[in-house]
């Protein structure tokens, strides 16, 4: 058991994960095998003071960010020192977290399940009705745009920093970046985009960043915005959410409301703005 | 109101939207002004017997097939015929998609939910404990790995067949193809990955194919191969899921288990198999 428990530290570390793969590029049997790193794909249990609480498929790597960047999106926490403790465990099945909480807020998550009854959709966290799916997010402070060049930089160190994808493909990534210069302060990945922005938001509240430093900076990702990401961006106070990929319908419309820039499609020489204030 | 409902069902005939965006290729003030079309996301809510179920992100478009194929992976029906019949209602805040089911196949479900208190994370629905991922899925039998030049012609017709995805850009489509010619027999598209292979899988069970017919096709998809993309087309009985990306760890682990054939990074001239029996 030793020798498992050690094997999942590695993943650990790392998030990827060798495989043996046979490559075919014509009809033939000429048929090439090789070795390969494939992205770590392990279902994550969040349990909050003994009482499991989710679980969601992610990458197991910079777990501590995921969780915190999750109870944060989800309202169960206020700011990362409301967790009092925590513990990793792997298990044959995947890997559970354990967090304590403070009695208050553990009181709070529970009358919110009792309110939950019964299981729920993906894509939407804990929600089973459309009445349920309406969140009440403060309006951004209307800000200025981040220029074209700003943009333009961060996308050109955006690839050189996706560690994971470069060995594996097919990875998300977000990234937090300097609004004066592009430069990108802390890039986080998961084989989901949600879990990515989570953990990104989770490495930026832990580290507790001055206000105004934290509002220099512009949040990047790999992935499309969609209603989901731009909700977690308005929730993390940061006004702007670029994406290399399009955005959906309802991204463009929550985006609006709420006075957050979205720019999608962001390619060099190119970006492609949705929203307008 | 009148008007709304309208704009919403032509919203849902076409699962796309037109929008205008403003596109920069500098940093002067050289901004052009184009309409464009983004993919509509709304919040579907599946509804059984009145008790609201699940609200999943997803492209309003061959909702019913949705319904059958989320019914079916679920487990809440055992074929498309359970469904009695269906109702989907417009709101502001999204679409209701009420279904009857019988009485037995109810109460089964409200014994799932009374077991299942609480809410749960995006990724694995319904599931709020490792123990609960556990699914049992029967294997499937050893089939003989479909031909590479099959694979091939599918890969020629799926991108001309992803109509909202060349609108729009960013759009996920799962396809149906014949294991003998690769011609693609039925395609579908959604905002989300989990969402198209479900409406391909309720239009695919909706037809009522023969047994026979069912097994002679494969399923194709634009998205990366995780574990439920896997699991899902192992619990519809198909033995083949071709990706155009990367499969995730869990998703060889789990196809190898179920003797599912596993091709990941499929295009022109190339592809990736990483499963063996």
């Amino acid at each position: 058991m030793q020798g498992f428990i050690k094997t999942q530290e590695t993943t650990l570390l790392l998030g990827i994960k060798e495989v043996t793969r046979e490559i075919r590029t014509d009809d033939s049997l000429n048929i090439v095998k090789e070795n390969d790193w494939v992205i770590e794909e392990q279902a994550i249990a969040i349990i909050y003071n003994g009482i499991s609480h989710a679980v969601m498929m992610a990458t197991p790597c910079d777990l501590f960010d995921f969780v915190i960047g999750f109870s944060l999106s989800e309202s169960i926490i206020e700011k990362p020192k409301d967790i009092l403790d925590y513990d990793i465990k792997y298990t044959e099945q995947g890997i559970e977290v354990e967090l304590n909480i403070s009695s208050r807020l553990f009181s709070a998550l529970k009358h919110k399940r009792r309110s939950l009854l019964g299981n729920s959709g993906c894509g939407l966290c804990g929600v089973e009705s459309l009445e349920q799916t309406i969140k009440n997010r403060k309006e951004l402070t209307i800000s200025k745009r981040i220029g074209f060049k700003v943009i333009q930089c961060a996308l050109t160190q955006f690839g050189q920093q996706q560690t994971l994808n470069q060995k594996t493909g097919s990875v998300h990534a977000a990234a937090y970046c300097s609004k004066y210069t592009g430069n990108i302060i802390a890039i986080r990945e998961d084989v989901g985009r949600h879990n990515a922005l989570d953990k990104l938001l989770g490495a930026l509240a832990n580290k507790n960043l001055e206000n105004s430093e934290y509002e220099q900076g512009f949040i990047l990702v790999s992935s499309r915005a969609s209603y989901e990401m731009v909700d977690k961006t308005i929730a993390s106070g940061l006004n702007h959410l670029v994406s290399i990929s399009a955005a959906t319908s309802k991204a463009i419309t929550w985006a609006q409301q709420h006075n957050l820039h979205l720019i999608g499609f962001a390619s060099p020489q190119r970006q492609v703005t949705y929203t307008k204030y």
